[in-house]
């Protein structure tokens, strides 16, 4: 996922909290629903269809099973490349299989940086290889590298007391606790502009992760155009801490990195499949993940996962016959990871009808065992989907957590006023293995997959189908 | 660590059955050792004192501060190295400045085997880069390198019913399911020469490990004289289950593997530190570790952390004054990785002594929390280490696990009749790093080191100290 600004912080602070209450969250919010509250339990039935139609039934392990099939023949599938826009076809022929035929794509320019040669060796005090990946957008160092001298940092305000001249022909080394991704992760996203404004000649950054095995993780970032780009990386828990430890015997630091990369700009495809409203096919809810993912690991975890759920809920419906009385959209998006271009490209199209979408929900914060929504809205529309979570108690997914800006894509239609929601789950290590080589099938888990495609597919159902509108 | 055969696995089924149990081991055993059980309470002081000053006093800190200054100059010592013999230099010279001087080193012939280049890439049915980490002794690859067919076998079996025409010229690749360390690494150590028995051209094997982020593990193995010796490496468990899968979905694999490597025997030696005995100097107690490494990652657990706490047992008691009657001997021991040899050309060099050592100890695997020993040795033995156990109920130390064969360097002298014990510890971690990259200072912490050397020097001190020898 691209941005999680304070998300996982909040949403563990917030899990603390009510999980050392009782009250559910209609009852701590004085929800008042109306009739409503008994239709959405009459959806018990259809509820109790899918989950058992996918956990135990005819659907039982397929989503791990087509998941790690897609996985194993693409591969990582980052933005601007060939092989993500064949994944793409091979979605959309998956979904054909099916007989679902409302399937459109929607051209995306889309950037298109790809990794080259990256070496980073220690050179004093002692000579030491340090594994790194480079971050989206890196500019490449002279052919034959950049050797400098390390100054370490915890955060922006000790790099803003070091006068300029100091940093000048430096290598900045990021070196921040980790709080959650939210909290720490500018230090990768701006580290680059802000170590170039004071004249750094490259910035490498803590990785962004609570744990590592030696694992460095990758990501975007962002370079300020009125400041010279200069190279920038990230490496492993491991090595920014070996590199800390001789800073802080004072001893000289020499770093010497080669990195080389490309950089232009690709078309890709947003794709979108509908399963048509029986009473109001204009009236949409969308159900939703990213496709592409970064070049490192296999991106089965970011976002194969909430690709597969979100694929697999109009299908499940159609295969059990639930049409509901709205369409029912699900969307993969395209270059979630180099800033939500596809998203920032569909809100645009579609801006004259935005108000057209009901609900909107994404997964792309992992896939484990499915606990709740984090979802966005006003008061009353909260209070709607906390009563669609009770009937997710025989699963214990029924946890609402309240979030300005859930999901990834989708926060760029949620700053709209459109309500929406991401998964809730048990991705208490999603940040060991995010944009790294190591986001593989072995994070997934077959049964924790079945029971994300039933609940994601349920919910969507229910919201689509019940009459009245999710309030804005 | 190199042989740990069952132990893992016993360990983890003694404490199922042992937590499960409120009786002590003297009571569940029926100990008698008479009048000596008040004589071990009655170090309870010298306990308590050791503790208070290396937990809170002027020890506290420096175990993990001296390892990772010495880690951190150093980094992997691989058996024959020069690294390992500055390394060497650098802890004689360290205990040496403590004003210890009963210092010797015994030359050891040790293997000198020298990574090169390692790559492995899928050609077929897709292309991707696989990591892998040759395992020890390895020979090379044509330089160009090889490529074959991939066939995998979970077991020795499934390869034994495999016509030899079906695999020669394969590459085979062992996928064992990770039982314990114990039981799963004879897929590593005798993988190659059981393919190249049956005309295979090279062997892989998914690592021996519970837990990865794309992390190969290597280690030792070992050719069989009278067959073709056959490049062999590591991968990760990620790709073992990719292969696993496009295997079992009868794909075609073919992989592409170029490995290089020396290998030749240099000199390098044991490190024996004495602090005499006051009334028996000739008898022995023996802590130790190994100082050489894997030459991928830190050392800093294996066996960084087990070097430390007895480099600091026989200092400690110096500067606290308390000379056991016993001679207290540290031992570093050299190239254990590749099979012991360090402790094998001890044995043999002072085999008409041995009878001399009382008790014989060694810490390599993990300095984590202490929870106990794991001691090999007669009844009545036992049962006198158990008393001593009982000793540390202040930080949780006072199991007793047994077996025949703790430790790995000691086990070549428990053979022998030695009584001898490791430590047993918090290390349920341990092999997600062991043999990785990931062998780093991160997995060390400062307080649970600085309970491993408060015990372990304390155990040792009365053990060289009681007036009764451990019985044979």
């Amino acid at each position: 996922m691209f941005i999680l600004a304070l998300k996982v912080f909040l949403l563990i602070l917030y899990q603390v909290h009510s999980e050392s209450d009782t009250k559910s969250y209609t009852e701590l919010n004085g929800c008042d629903i109306g009739d409503l509250a008994d239709e959405i339990a009459s959806y018990d039935t259809d509820v109790r269809d899918i989950i058992d139609y996918v956990v135990s039934g005819p659907f039982k392990g397929k989503t791990y099973y087509e998941l790690a099939k897609f996985v194993d023949l693409f591969g990582a599938r980052p933005s601007g490349s060939k092989v993500l826009e064949d994944s793409i076809d091979y979605m959309i022929q998956l979904t054909r299989q099916e007989g679902i035929q409302d399937i459109v794509t929607e051209d995306v320019e889309v950037p298109h940086w790809v990794r080259g040669t990256e070496k980073l060796s220690m050179v004093q005090p002692r000579i030491k290889d340090i594994s790194i990946l480079g971050l989206g957008r890196s500019v490449s160092t002279p052919p034959n590298g950049l050797s400098a001298e390390v100054i370490v940092v915890r955060n922006f305000d000790e790099l803003a007391k070091i006068p300029d001249k100091d940093v000048e022909g430096k290598i900045v080394l990021y070196d921040p606790k980790f709080i959650s991704y939210g909290e720490t992760v500018v230090y990768r996203s701006q580290g680059a502009a802000k170590a170039g404004a004071k004249g750094a000649v490259a910035s490498l950054v803590r990785s962004i992760a609570p744990f590592s095995i030696n694992s460095p993780h990758t990501g975007s970032q962002n370079y300020d155009d009125n400041v010279t780009k200069i190279p920038t990386a990230a490496i492993s828990l491991e090595d920014a801490d070996l590199i800390r430890r001789f800073y802080d015997r004072k001893e000289k630091i020499v770093l010497n990195l080669t990195m080389s990369s490309t950089y232009d700009t690709k078309i890709s495809r947003n794709t979108l499949i509908d399963l048509k409203g029986t009473n109001y096919p204009e009236q949409l809810v969308i159900v939703s993940g990213h496709i592409d993912s970064w070049d490192v690991g296999q991106g089965a975890m970011d976002d194969g996962g909430g690709l597969f759920v979100s694929w697999a809920a109009p299908l499940i419906l159609k295969r059990l016959n639930l049409r509901p009385k709205r369409t029912l959209r699900s969307i993969f998006w395209t270059a979630e990871e180099l800033g939500l271009v596809g998203a920032y490209a569909y809100e645009e199209k579609h801006r004259k009808d935005n108000h057209k979408i009901n609900f909107i929900m994404e997964s792309d914060e992992g896939t484990f065992s499915p606990r709740g929504l984090v979802v966005a809205g006003t008061p009353k529309a909260r209070c709607i989907v906390a009563e669609i979570l009770k009937l997710f108690e025989s699963i214990n997914a029924t946890t609402l957590v309240e979030s300005d800006s859930p999901g990834s894509d989708i926060a760029v239609l949620i700053q709209k006023g459109i309500p929406g929601a991401s998964l809730h789950n048990a991705n208490e290590r999603y940040f060991w293995f995010h944009h790294t080589e190591g986001d593989t099938m072995n994070v997934e888990d077959p049964e924790e997959l079945d029971l994300c495609t039933a609940f994601w597919t349920s919910v969507a159902y229910i919201i689509a189908d019940i009459s009245a509108d999710i309030p804005r």
